[in-house]
């Protein structure tokens, strides 16, 4: 894996170069420690294996195409996930082959450029929840000469987008299959809700009505001789109970590979931390002043983290605690006054996805040295 | 100001094009109302020549090098602000002159980049609040051949970066005027805390105390034959302060030319809001679904606006509340069930600073027409 980056101007659009000490990454940066990425990544392998389920990557997470070849590659994933028709284009253009829009697409012009994809060579899935937009999505892959495959969104306890119960998926999944050059593809059943649920009996109540509701639209479906190529949901916090319910054959998992702070507070039955993922992200960043007792000022601020889910956590610095973040300060608690100017710490993000589209790139890191860098492809893709 | 926008492929990486109805503009995307905005450019032109002090732009809101030229250019501006190294060099490349970094610049690397700026004919001032960092802004200035201007900053209450009081302020002044290739610019005074302190009367007390702290240092320097040519400081929330005091001589305002809401809750003494600023940015969002009695879903989430001062307020939509926010999407509540898929509503984002760097363009729009497009040049810049 070694690209080329001299197009790049170090500290200007890049942080770091490949060779490079950690000390020595430009701030603040976030990096991925390797090892920590590799096990998560085998990991998620193992455990589809296990269940016996497909995993369609989730790639709204890290917006990487690098890394969603990766999860392809080495994941075992069947193809990738994404939210919105910019990322999916992004992904496409960069040779990803099987890419599902899990959510609804309405613009006219949105879905004009959908319809268009498949032209690459791309396999095109997308979500729904109303009749009219199944035929605006016909309309325009009628006009552009192509497929696009279509899953009915249900609302399983969300309460966001989809449709609200197992007669309204029957009466789309009905209309999609008599809509010229559309294929219905499935259900897409994603409990948002439960992901950060961190007590197990709080998720286990919730999951435990999503898969009710999921398999009572399947089983009626199945009744009317109508078959779920995909029933797709589950996230980092869920998918053990999606994977095991027997209703599920895809998982949708994304910050499986990099783990955030609020994930970490995600707890099984016993009270431990759920799965056996590592923090494979940190956001790196420079003291800059120490002028008041007992405090260290740190270069990374709303700009370089999101703090929706609270502030990071201080990864192995339990002397050190995260206190405030302003537009591009971070101010530490440092009661031993152990920080110096240009101290490097490293910061577990709060909330990985607007974490990670807040960057350029991934720095790799194995063994204290920078060993590649990753483009966030689809940063600020959001049309 | 016509530029040509044919590289840019609407919808994948431009969400406009100028003659556009704002109705056909790709959400979610920032869309500046250009007669709020040129009313806020000149009002603060106007308040600058009402009290006889400079303005020096702060850009780390915007991060747009046209938008910092249209500020000193019609908004009279005598130079810009920003924050970190690498937005100083986009602003230098762009064309600006007169910039100063308002921040510490500690990293040897970035040190020295910024020593390499006055090369471009580009007038360089920087902060600092500790003796080794003057040895080192010296050291890459005499390296590089150039002279860089260096203020103390003092901490007035802000409780982050800045030396504790004018005697330290004193000695470092005295370490920058001895030191070689650099040339002591004065006292940098900012207090963040009061720019959102939203009572007149605790944000006159903070003022009273920043004022008092920095005339003394500015006193003390003067005892010693030291003058300071930049006094500076000040935001949109605490300015009328700055520049009524006699003490300080150049604003560093930001917010004042979009406005958000949290600065639509800092109230002047009458308890109405203190400036008559307009709000000129706002995110335009479409619904793309519905299917919740009493609720729509609209496509602006965490990844199209920072919500750390709260969520964005729907502009001119009482019947409307904005509730709930996740990556890409935002849940509003709509209990007359009025808003359709497709409908666009514009929401006043809760914090304009970590917002705009989300976007990499503003959709200039007058009169319901797309007008110009501004590019979001430092957007990511924060090395």
């Amino acid at each position: 894996m070694t690209s080329d980056f001299s197009q790049y101007t170090l500290g200007y659009d890049i942080p770091a170069l490949p060779g490079m000490k950690v000390e020595e990454v430009q701030t603040p940066a976030l990096i991925v420690d390797l090892d920590a990425f590799d096990h998560n990544l085998l990991k998620m392998r193992d455990e589809i294996a296990k269940y016996g389920v497909r995993h369609r990557a989730h790639c709204k997470m890290h917006k990487s195409a690098e890394i969603a070849k990766l999860q392809m590659e080495q994941g075992h994933a069947c193809g990738v996930c994404c939210q919105k028709v910019s990322e999916a284009e992004t992904l496409a253009r960069a040779g990803i082959t099987d890419i599902m829009v899990s959510n609804e697409v309405c613009d006219p012009y949105k879905i004009d450029r959908l319809a268009q994809l498949p032209k690459l060579g791309v396999r095109i899935l997308v979500c729904t929840d109303n009749l009219p937009n199944i035929a605006a999505l016909s309309e325009a892959a009628v006009k552009q000469g192509t497929e696009l495959e279509v899953l009915v969104e249900l609302d399983c306890g969300g309460s966001r987008c989809g449709v609200a119960d197992s007669a309204a998926v029957l009466e789309l999944a009905t209309a999609i299959i008599a809509a010229p050059n559309l294929r219905f593809a499935g259900i897409q059943s994603y409990q948002g809700a439960a992901q950060h649920a961190y007590e197990y009996a709080d998720r286990k109540a919730l999951m435990d009505t999503a898969i009710t509701i999921t398999k009572d639209a399947v089983d009626l479906l199945e009744s009317k001789e109508i078959h779920c190529d995909i029933v797709g949901g589950g996230g980092t916090g869920s998918y053990p109970f999606e994977a095991a319910s027997g209703v599920f054959n895809e998982l949708q998992c994304g910050s499986y590979l990099f783990m955030d702070a609020d994930y970490r507070r995600v707890k099984d039955k016993d009270g431990q931390y759920l799965p056996a993922f590592e923090h494979a992200l940190f956001l790196l960043t420079s003291i800059m002043s120490t002028d008041i007792d007992g405090q260290a000022v740190c270069d990374a601020g709303l700009k370089a983290h999101s703090i929706d889910t609270g502030p990071p956590e201080v990864f192995e610095r339990p002397d050190l605690q995260s206190l405030d973040y302003s537009d591009e300060h971070g101010v530490l608690k440092d009661p031993q006054n152990t920080l110096k100017i240009n101290d490097k710490i490293k910061l577990v993000p709060g909330h990985c996805d607007p974490t990670c589209n807040l960057h350029d790139w991934y720095v790799g890191v194995r063994g204290g040295v920078v060993e590649t860098l990753w483009h966030v492809t689809a940063r600020g893709k959001f049309y």
